[in-house]
């Protein structure tokens, strides 16, 4: 029914991406996994915890939110896919955005996103580079309203921290108010669907 | 953490609300129940069975996906509240929409949504007879994407069977795969938050 919808990240002691940095931007922290573990879960509670497992983060591929038909044409010609062998380095970034941002309607939330913020039309130059995955997590009750996910090959680590700058320079990201970076590293066969 | 965010809809042998009529609209049946019962979920996960129970529907209060400012002003100035004394007849349409509406993009989805279906605006003129809350359902990997829920005074039948009849010949609908309409009459003290 859900067509690899539903994802589990686990943070442990195992696990096909070790961790090799782990920051609090903003807001509560969360404890430190030496991996990261990533699922596809077939009901969102079919998650049994791994042996050493610390934490478990969960999240929905879904549709898109605010992308418009030429927006989206555009994204889809740049993006690159996921699991490309070289793409060794990756990144694992839940985000929280505040009740203020979900109180906004939403052209409101449109115009801070694209219209001021440019997280679209300002990100597409990283995207032959970087490769990223939306996870929806806040119908979920889940701790983080989004999981963003990246890789990248590790000589495009400068331009993947040139992301996430200009992303937390922008209006929209006043608005979030608990962020952790993890920072990854592959070691294992590819894995993820 | 999700402030009553998650609720289950068990429909069974008991609960607060007799259902009193079960019409499938579209696509796949759902087993028959007499009574629905609406709780809200501490976890997503949490909603353990109930004795007699034939079925469990889950789904979020979320935010607004399509209205903008203006259309939130006046829908909050003229929809009632639930809980309504008077309001002992009610509904619960679980509905799902196709794979192609979920490619649209989001310009795409609100135009048909409202400019053209007149979902928002067509609609408002029933709400000061009929309560209504919306609950998200895609995102956990339920077999629906929404549960919409109603209430009124068993005198404004007629009215709340203008509108589904509304909606239900709009452009919006064509994109509907499944849909049942269980009719319900309240048996027991408020008890939904």
């Amino acid at each position: 029914m859900n067509e690899e919808r539903l994802f589990g990240f686990a943070g442990g002691t195992s696990g096909e991406w070790r961790v090799t940095g782990q920051v609090i931007i903003r807001g509560e922290p969360l404890p430190t996994a030496s991996h990261v573990r990533v699922r596809p879960l077939a009901y969102v509670d079919a998650a049994d915890a791994l042996p050493g497992q610390v934490w478990l983060l969960r999240g929905a591929r879904s549709h898109e939110r605010y992308t418009n038909r030429a927006e989206h044409q555009r994204l889809s010609a740049a993006a690159p896919a996921l699991n490309r062998v070289e793409a060794t380095s990756g990144a694992l970034i839940p985000i929280r955005k505040s009740a203020a941002w979900w109180a906004l309607a939403q052209d409101e939330r449109r115009t801070i996103f694209e219209e001021r913020s440019r997280h679209i039309s300002g990100t597409l130059k990283y995207l032959p580079a970087i490769a990223r995955r939306l996870y929806h997590s806040r119908d979920l009750g889940e701790p983080f309203d989004f999981l963003t996910w990246f890789e990248f090959a590790p000589a495009d680590a400068a331009t993947f921290d040139q992301l996430l700058a200009d992303l937390r320079s922008s209006e929209e990201w006043t608005f979030v108010d608990r962020e952790i970076e993890i920072r990854l590293q592959r070691e294992s066969a590819l894995s993820m669907a």
